[in-house]
């Protein structure tokens, strides 16, 4: 342990991907570990979306922290939120306690940006962790049961009309899998409703979905969605949110009670009680070793950290995140035995989106692929990366019922009317 | 359908053990009917207990009801709050929209009595439905959260406190379970806690557990709660509840951060225009046909509805509930041939609780039973009952899971704090 005569302290605030991965590495290096999450859980960010269709339940994408850390003694969970940082006294402040560190990493991802637009943050849905997810599944079902109740034409139409801002992999992934459950589910379910009636539209405000990837793929995906019948609409740029529609630049008007909002992201920092450099979307600028510079004890990594000079496009996919976290781990290892951080460098592994049943994009280096074998390779590569055997079996179950019977998860709505006051 | 001109109306309220019962009979007898409900799924009430200790996933203990009733097109459902019923003008209101029916099933069983014990309603929880028993898991894994990070000894000796008040079936089975949850997870999970700090403390007003079975079965489930380490306190009126303690009518104080009651049941009958005669308990009375005298084709079964001299002791199990909706609908589907109802005959199979691994109580006929075949046949005969082959598959698995390893499902507390605002 160096030349301290004390062991040092680590501590990691957010258990994504980046944090749990982080965590691990120090503790199998013999690091006594400190990781805070405001969760008891650590979620898998990429599959949140069948969560809220229904097709997976809330305990297959979640994972208890603390039978994460089970075998690892050396990692010690705290459940909290955290107020604020100072990085020069080295205190992380929570619920009027302070925690030292020596060393601290920053994972604590993304939140969501509504950019500014009236109404968008009061009456649109989001989908960025699991009680958002299922909040969105209890919501989608109970505009289902409001529509089956009602006999007014158009109410009923608002109610059957879901939007989808974004159209980024998770306004597709979320359009696609949510055209499937309308369809499966009023056909089975709502004898009552018109299928037809239920539109699912995916608002983008360029000209191209997926713009993350080359074009064709995203060309490919606009395609594939409106054949499934999504309403795909580009240059759709929102200007107003409000509880019955959602109105865009162009003068238009969408009549709707659902509006799912996917479209921004900025970095989710705690509050820090210095001043520190950020880019674009408020990540926070670090140096190729993933410490910010003025703070050299201090990695943040995953989407909320913004790599300088790296010459590399990041995409905020769980790869980065886990390597980056890696890398800020081993740092702190090798600064503790008294070597210097090294770079972080960047293994791309690709990247893949599903777009709907039998369709996806994917790119592996150079080469891109859609269709049956990227929409196979993403079901393989997620459920691979699933923690948990157990989890791992629920979810193949649940896609193959999904698959076959045309559902996974059971269609209800939890609402939290009946609840009693302590909660 | 008898000499009227068109078909009539008939209309259930409540999708419990009652009115799924009473749904399915009138639908297999060619009736059409509509089944009004606040959720849109069914709850098996026996096993809550287990969702709320971790043992079971949600999903498990609740069905979806349109998908209970796919194959009973006769059954129409809708999902809404009552508010209020016309028995004179044969209405029902909800949401300012009301429905006519010719007969009516009233199936809304019971809900908490607080006795007007001054804060047990602000500062307990409640077991009732799906949302608390999901609410109350989050708790008890929030407190243990909570003691983890806190220094504090008194307060985390009240953090982990677990008080339960009332020692009915209810009351046993989830001290019993309750007890195995903290051993597991905090010997597992938990390392800086000393589980012998870990306390269940079952209150119970009067000298004896399950006063509704045989006196010994309620000494054999003391004395096991006991042998488990859970604590029993008898003669112990709660006379306060505050945030932070349980006050006794003896002056006797236990601070506690967790108050779960169990112990008084009210009828949940909707509100009626008209005053009706009720019992005991504010059920309503009905003749041994079912039917409120006053309004015939009004029944009222389940845990509500108080038979009038019908000389048998009803408990609220779900065989009784389960077996008068049957009887109603029956009774519903004479009358619609011109026949006159018939007496409620309850066929008594029996009842059996089930007090910790290995332990339960249970009586048939003039048999009583304690032990490991009370216990298993508990778990045989509500495994039995679950709807839904799939629930039944998963919850076995789970069961098994808990036996062999101390923990069924995941111990995750999904709190609100991060949900948006639109839920």
């Amino acid at each position: 342990m160096g030349a301290s005569e004390r062991a040092r302290r680590v501590a990691i605030v957010g258990a994504g991907f980046a944090g749990v991965e982080a965590a691990k590495t120090l503790a199998k290096n013999g690091v006594d570990v400190l990781l805070i999450d405001r969760h008891n859980y650590h979620t898998f960010i990429p599959m949140l979306y069948q969560v809220a269709t229904a097709v997976l339940y809330p305990h297959q994408v979640v994972y208890p922290l603390r039978r994460l850390f089970r075998n690892f003694p050396q990692v010690r969970f705290v459940q909290t939120e955290v107020e604020k940082i100072d990085f020069e006294r080295q205190i992380i402040h929570h619920k009027g306690v302070g925690i030292n560190y020596d060393y601290l990493v920053i994972a604590t991802g993304t939140q969501t940006s509504y950019f500014g637009v009236p109404g968008a943050q009061e009456y649109s849905l989001s989908m960025r962790t699991l009680p958002e997810a299922i909040a969105l599944r209890n919501w989608i079902f109970s505009k289902f049961e409001e529509a089956a109740k009602t006999i007014d034409i158009e109410k009923r139409q608002r109610l059957l009309t879901f939007v989808i801002v974004g159209g980024g992999p998770t306004g597709v992934e979320l359009a696609g899998a949510l055209k499937e459950l309308l369809d499966s589910t009023l056909r089975k379910d709502y004898l009552c409703l018109n299928p037809k009636q239920a539109r699912v539209i995916l608002l983008q405000s360029g000209e191209d979905l997926l713009t993350s990837y080359p074009q064709h793929l995203g060309k490919y995906a606009a395609r594939f969605l409106r054949n499934c019948g999504v309403k795909v609409n580009f240059n759709s740029k929102v200007c107003k949110v409000t509880q019955e529609a959602v109105h865009l630049e162009d003068g238009n008007t969408l009549f709707t009670n659902t509006v799912i909002w996917t479209a921004g992201v900025l970095a989710a920092t705690p509050i820090i009680r210095q001043s520190i450099e950020t880019a674009d979307r408020e990540k926070v600028i670090v140096k190729p070793t993933l410490q910010i510079s003025q703070y050299p004890n201090v990695y943040a990594v995953g989407d909320l950290s913004y790599v300088e000079s790296q010459g590399q496009d990041f995409n905020g996919v769980a790869q980065e995140a886990i390597q980056q976290g890696r890398t800020a781990a081993n740092n702190i290892v090798r600064e503790l035995i008294g070597k210097s951080p090294q770079k972080f460098a960047y293994y791309n592994k690709g990247r893949l989106a599903i777009v709907g049943r039998h369709g996806g994009v994917g790119k592996i280096g150079k080469f891109t692929f859609t269709g049956f074998l990227a929409w196979w390779m993403w079901l393989y590569v997620h459920l691979f990366y699933l923690p948990g055997i157990r989890n791992r079996m629920g979810v193949l179950f649940n896609w193959l019922k999904c698959y076959f019977e045309g559902e996974g998860a059971s269609r209800i709505a939890i609402n939290n009317t009946t609840c009693n006051n302590k909660d």
